[in-house]
């Protein structure tokens, strides 16, 4: 036997990682505690922002420039949980559960109603931030540096981050408005076209020149991507829930579908050069509650169900007490369909609790409060972060009347993740040096941190009279 | 500003790994495909299992391991899978859950009368399989190694994983049962002297004796966190549900609270030397219904409730009528307590869904199929195996009168991943050979997939004329 033992040696190799998991490393430990102090601490701050009149988003942004920051006093616990792979890991999972919820919340033909409008928001909030940063402020305010550093900061300024513009939309019920159909139009234009401005600028540096081909191949990879996958995934989606719930009704095969699209997706995007939470956004967008019912409802309504009366007609003589019967039947019957018609925006929310917040306090912790230590970079990115928002709100005005323009136009302004990823490139490259990076950083923080408070004061003031709040055209 | 620009160099640098997240690498795109994957596959493999009359968490141990070893077939795209850190992240939650989720669903009063039985289970379950791994079968079916390798074995043998055992419970909804309680008491019991097994072998091993302050250290370190965790959550758990309610009484708040305990213990448990999940299902007895009544119900009930008649008093004279209405109120009133009383058991259920299967695909992953090519190797690992099993089998016996002993022993079999890193620390000592390696490895594999489909079975037949099937003492 000792001689053919050789043979399995890779059997204890093979194992090896398998090992290191289940023995739980000292990082793994780590997370655990760190998920946990995410997780309760996020939920704390959320009451208090909202008690201030701010959403949730906020109180966790807050958080985790607080937490991040914590080294500036002497305490750098923290600093790790900002590059640990795995919990950005489970922040990428929250962004996209989030992009698939908010799908989930929005009718795909009620974002086709509000296509044109979205279009233009989206073009003009690219065209405009681009030539500002690239043509005006650029060689302005941080003159003597060459050409692909302003066409790179152009890039940077027409960037548009969905996550943070989303989530404020949804912590104020506000999902359901013309202004956040537009936006979530608008954003996945945006990414399509970022991606379009990142491969001529970049094509630009490196060769001098562009490709028409390649841009031609980004463009038509990322629509193949779009129209193909809600095209197919809508032709599909009746007839997967059918088959699927025909194997098992349950709630867990009803969650598994939806959220198994909404991975599956986001990787699809992933692999088209898209943004991941763009693919989970699409997602949500091929789930409409009429594919849905062949699904159970959750055992609750089922069992009140089943201690109502058969059919609500009346079994006897009407009188008093047979009228209030019927009265409370029927009303506890509209209250079981409402809850079914919507129980599949619902069903992610214990998997939002725990990795949305991860998303959104990692975001804050990216927040160095240590450069805006320097005045003059400062003053310089206040003039860029101007530019940013102006070019935006501008906009904005490509909503056309009957919506609140300076909703939609404040709701494109948070750069986000997707402005730093375009900074990072533009530094690989060597177009870009560290004042303009340290630049856009603070530009960046800025836009992503003023915009819930504003959006939210927008959104609580009255709409004006003549203004309709309905879907718009 | 060129010059002080040096300064902020770092300000890119600390940013690096924010980016790169943000960015998103091949790798987290991959984990998206795969996490769609596991958990869609693992909904679709439960239905099929259970048609055959076995539990889910067969089904996804054999997904796992058609998974693991396709590139038997040549496919070995899989293969990565096992060996990620980020999937192996998500399955250590996923047993944490669980084992949360089966906290939450036992009281403790409950563990404790069944106290004295477990630890006769624990203590026997440990002292037979270790004997006869030790002294036994080791010296008989693989001969001519150290004494020190036979205490490996020995130590190897005497492991218990709760996980898989706990999983059968409750996919065939018997937690409630005296026999699930003594498992799972004796699984705890069985954890902390694992720990000291492993301390006295490796301490023989390293420095030939064995120092009685340090197997004192471990044993007082985790009945210090066991006890003292307990007692001071219990003590803890009514004000701090109480004050979190106050600050939001909503849905949300009560899941954070239970899930970031879930997690903080797990990683208290981790401190003290104990297994991850020993902390989580501890955490999980903080919870009782009573603690958490401060908390609003679902808005299903609210909503319900609200439209139910004040008190249940009849408002007039009775009659027939009026007899049908108190009738549905109080039977709506019944079914809405019910829901109430159990909420924060199911209110993990979506978090399980989605990450419980990933750890028992993971652990299908571990089964290498080709150590099963060897006879030789085989007929010694059945060898051993049987004394694996007899071992637990007979401290079923000490679970006494009055609930079946064969359940609580079947209950004790698994290995699972316990089992595997006692071997590893066995090799990494150098005591222990490829071949004996590789034995432990089958043994481990077969005690693993048995025992869901046998515990299925004894638990499917009805109990016997004259033996309890309610709390044991």
């Amino acid at each position: 036997m000792t001689r053919r033992s050789l043979r399995l040696t890779w059997v204890g190799v093979a194992l090896l990682p398998g090992i290191a998991w289940a023995a739980g490393g000292g990082v793994v430990g780590e997370n655990l505690l760190w998920l946990a102090i995410i997780l309760m601490a996020a939920r704390l701050f959320a009451p208090l922002a909202q008690r201030i009149g701010f959403p949730a988003v906020l109180g966790e942004l807050l958080l985790g420039v607080a937490l991040g920051n914590l080294s500036l006093l002497g305490i750098s616990y923290f600093d790790t949980i900002a590059r640990d792979p795995i919990i950005a890991f489970m922040a990428e999972l929250g962004v996209i559960v989030l992009m698939l919820q908010i799908g989930l919340e929005t009718r795909l033909a009620d974002l086709v109603k509000v296509g044109g409008r979205a279009a233009g928001v989206g073009l003009i909030g690219i065209a405009i931030p681009f030539s500002l940063g690239a043509f005006v402020v650029g060689p302005w305010l941080l003159p003597g540096l060459g050409t692909n550093a302003y066409l790179f900061l152009g890039a940077t300024l027409a960037a548009t981050s969905v996550g943070i513009t989303g989530r404020v939309f949804r912590d104020l019920g506000q999902l359901g408005t013309a202004e956040a159909r537009i936006v979530l139009g608008a954003a996945v234009i945006d990414d399509v076209l970022g991606l379009v401005i990142l491969a001529v600028v970049s094509g630009l540096v490196q060769a001098g020149t562009v490709s028409l081909g390649e841009v031609g191949g980004i463009i038509a990879n990322a629509a193949l991507f779009l129209v193909g996958s809600i095209v197919i995934g809508r032709a599909l989606a009746p007839y997967s829930s059918r088959w699927l719930a025909r194997l098992d009704s349950g709630h867990s095969m009803l969650f598994a579908q939806v959220l198994a699209t909404g991975l599956f997706m986001a990787w699809l995007a992933h692999l088209a050069g898209l943004a991941p939470i763009i693919g989970a956004f699409a997602a949500g967008l091929l789930f409409e509650p009429l594919f849905l019912k062949a699904f159970d409802v959750p055992s609750i309504v089922r069992e009140v169900e089943k201690l109502l009366p058969g059919g609500g007609q009346p079994d006897g003589k009407p009188g008093a007490a047979d009228t209030r019967v019927d009265e409370l039947v029927n009303s506890l019957r509209e209250t079981l369909t409402r809850h079914t018609r919507h129980q599949h925006e619902h069903m992610l929310e214990p998997i939002g609790y725990f990795f949305v917040p991860v998303f959104f306090v990692l975001t804050g912790m990216q927040v160095d409060l240590a450069t805006l230590a320097d005045p003059a970079i400062v003053a310089v990115a206040l003039g860029v972060t101007t530019a940013a928002v102006v070019g935006k709100l501008l906009a904005g005005f490509a909503a056309g009347r009957g919506v609140r323009t300076w909703v939609v136009g404040w709701g494109m302004v948070p750069r986000g993740e997707v402005g730093l990823i375009f900074a990072m490139v533009g530094k690989q490259l060597g177009v870009m040096n560290e004042a303009m990076f340290s630049v856009i950083v603070i530009m960046v923080i800025l836009t992503t941190l003023i915009t819930p408070p504003v959006l939210t004061l927008l959104l609580r003031k009255p709409p004006h009279a003549g203004e309709s709040m309905g879907p718009a055209d």
